[in-house]
C-alpha cells in the first residue's frame, strides 16, 4: 500500500468503521430479497468516498452535530442505486471482482432494490430536516439519470467530443462527489463561500477521479481492476483516452479504430494494439493531464479554509484520485 | 359516460387542465429521448387521480397559495416512474391501450427515465420547503419499491393470503395515493386531524382502487382494458379474485386452477373456467365486498370536515372507484 493511502486511511479509520456499521444499521430492509442483493452491492469493497468527503466537510466547517455519520450513508445509497441501475443499463459483468447483482438476482430485483435504495438515501436526507439539503439530493438524482441517458443515447458513437464527454462525466459522476461534499457544508450550516468552495472541490475531484477510472479500464488489468478491462469500449462507451486518440490519430488508425468501436468486439492482440494508439496520439498523456488539473484546481477551491489536520486529509484524497491503481 | 364520472370531470375540468398543462411545462427534460419516453408514459390516457386528490385535499383544507397545481405534478411523476419500472419488472406488454415503455426503447431507457421521473417528483416537493411532505415523499417511494419486491418474490406462490395481499397492495398502490391526500393537508397548514382524515381516507380509496383494477383484470376485456386481460395470471401475480376462490374451491378446481397458475399460460377457454371458478366460489363477489367496505371507510374518514362543494367531489370519487369499467 502507498503511503499516501494507508495515511488517508489511518485518518479515516474511526469514521470509516462508524459509516461501515450505520451503512449496515440504516438499511432497514424489509425483506430477505432486498437485504442479500442490497447488501451484495453495498458491501463489497466500495471506497466510501462520498460518505467520507461528506463526513470531512462538515468537520471541516466546524460541524458538532451528531447526525453526520447516519447522513453520510445517504450519499453510499445512492451511488449504490446507481451502480445497481448502471449495470443493468451497460449489461456489465463484473464490479469489485464480484458478478453484478442482476445476473445473479435478475434484472427485476436489480431495478427495484435500487429503487429502494435511492428511496432509503432520500428519506435519510430528509431527517435532516433541512430542505436545501433536499434540494441538492434531488437535483443530484435528476442530473445523474439525464447524464446516464446521455451517454446511453451516444454509445458507439465516435463523433462524441471532449466537451460531451465532460458534460457526461459532471452529470454522472461528478454531482454526486460535489453534493457530499456541499450537503456536508450545508449540515454544518457553514457560510455561502465556503459551502461553494467544497462544493467545488468536490466537484473536481469527481472529475478527475471518473477520468482515473476512465484510464483505468485501459492501463490495468482485469484482476487488479476487479472488472473486465475494456469494457467501456467493448460497450461503446468512448471515453477521454480513446476520444483525444480518434482526435489526433492518423487517418489509418483512426479508421481501424472507429471499426473496432463499431464492431464493440476485440481480440487480446487489438486489445494490446488499441492501447498503443492510445499511448501513441497522447490519449493516455492528456486524460491524466487533465486529471491533474482538475486535483490543482479542487485543492484551490479550499483556499478559503485555514490550515487544519482535515484539510490535509481532503487534499491527501485529491491525490489519492491520480495514484489509484484499482 | 357515467353521471358519476361526467359530474366528476365537469367539476375538476378547470383543474385537470392545469394539471395537464403543468406536467408537460414541469418536465423540463434535458434529452430528446428523455422526453419522448416521459411522455409516452406521461401523455396516454392517465386519469390523473393522484394529483386531483392531492389539489382537492389542499382546498378542502382551504389552502390559498399557488403552489398546489406545480406539487401536484409530483404524485403524477412518481406514479409514472413506478410504472415505467413495474411494466419493465412484470414484463408486461400493453399499457392503456399502448405498447409499454421498455418494448418502444429497451430496458435501459425504461429504467433510466423512470429513475428521472422519479428524480423530478423529489425536486418538485423540495420546492415546498416542507421536510414533513418530502418525509412523506420519500416514505412512499420506499414502501413503494419494498411492495413490488414482495410481490416479486411471491410470484407465482399458490399459497398467498389474503392478508398478504393487503399488505403488498398497501405498499405498491394505497400509500401513493394516501400520500398524495396528506401532502395537499400538510400543504395547506391544515390540523392533525384533518391531515390523519386525508390520509385515511386516500389510503382506503387506495386499497378500493387497487381491487377495483384487480376485478377488472378478469372481468373486462382487452380491448375495453387497454391491456391484456388475464395479465396478472399469466404473470403469476395472484389477486384476491384468485386469493379468496382458492381458499373456497373444491379440490378439483383448486388443483386444477394450481395448474394454470403453476403453468402461467391458458387459452381462452381456460380464461372462461378461470372466470367461472372465480364467480362460482365467490371470489369477484367477496373482492367488490371488501371493495365497498374500503370506499365507505374513507368516507367516513372525512367526517372531521364540514359539508362543502370539495368533499362532495371527493366523495364522488370515492364512489367512482366501483363504477368504473377502466
Amino acid at each position: 500500500m502507498s503511503n499516501l493511502k494507508q495515511r488517508i486511511l489511518s485518518a479515516v479509520e474511526a469514521d470509516l468503521g462508524a459509516v461501515e456499521a450505520a451503512l449496515s444499521e440504516n438499511l432497514t430492509p424489509y425483506l430477505d430479497q432486498v437485504s442479500e442483493a442490497a447488501r451484495h452491492i453495498l458491501f463489497s469493497g466500495g471506497k466510501r468516498l462520498r460518505p467520507l468527503l461528506m463526513i470531512l466537510s462538515a468537520r471541516l466547517c466546524g460541524y458538532a452535530g451528531d447526525y453526520d455519520i447516519t447522513f453520510s450513508t445517504s450519499f453510499e445509497y445512492l451511488h449504490a442505486a446507481t451502480l445497481l441501475h448502471d449495470d443493468l443499463v451497460d449489461d456489465a459483468d463484473l464490479r469489485r471482482g464480484q458478478p453484478v447483482a442482476h445476473s445473479k438476482w435478475g434484472n427485476s430485483t436489480a431495478v427495484l432494490v435500487g429503487d429502494f435504495l435511492f428511496a432509503r438515501a432520500l428519506s435519510i436526507a430528509a431527517e435532516t430536516d433541512r430542505p436545501e439539503i433536499i434540494r441538492v439530493m434531488a437535483a443530484i438524482t435528476e442530473d445523474m439519470s439525464q447524464g446516464e441517458i446521455h451517454q446511453l443515447m451516444r454509445k458507439g458513437a465516435v463523433d462524441l467530443t471532449e466537451s460531451e464527454y465532460n458534460e457526461i462525466i459532471r452529470r454522472k459522476t461528478a454531482i454526486l462527489i460535489q453534493g457530499a461534499c456541499r450537503s456536508g457544508a450545508i449540515l454544518a450550516g457553514a457560510g455561502k463561500d465556503e459551502e461553494m468552495g467544497l462544493a467545488r472541490y468536490g466537484f473536481h475531484i469527481g472529475i478527475a477521479f471518473q477520468m482515473a477510472d476512465d484510464l483505468l479500464d485501459y492501463i490495468s488489468d482485469t484482476h487488479v481492476l476487479g472488472k473486465t478491462v475494456g469494457a467501456d469500449l467493448r460497450e461503446g462507451k468512448l471515453t477521454l483516452p480513446v476520444i483525444y486518440a480518434l482526435a489526433h490519430a492518423s487517418e489509418p488508425d483512426r479508421v481501424w479504430m472507429e471499426g473496432i468501436i463499431q464492431k464493440g468486439a476485440f481480440t487480446d492482440d487489438e486489445f494490446t494494439r488499441i492501447t498503443g494508439i492510445l499511448e501513441a496520439y497522447g490519449g493516455i498523456t492528456h486524460t491524466r493531464q487533465m486529471a491533474v488539473q482538475h486535483i490543482s484546481t479542487a485543492k484551490d477551491a479550499l483556499s478559503c479554509f485555514e490550515p487544519s489536520k482535515t484539510k490535509d486529509i481532503l487534499f491527501d484524497m485529491a491525490d489519492y484520485a491520480l495514484e489509484r491503481k484499482i
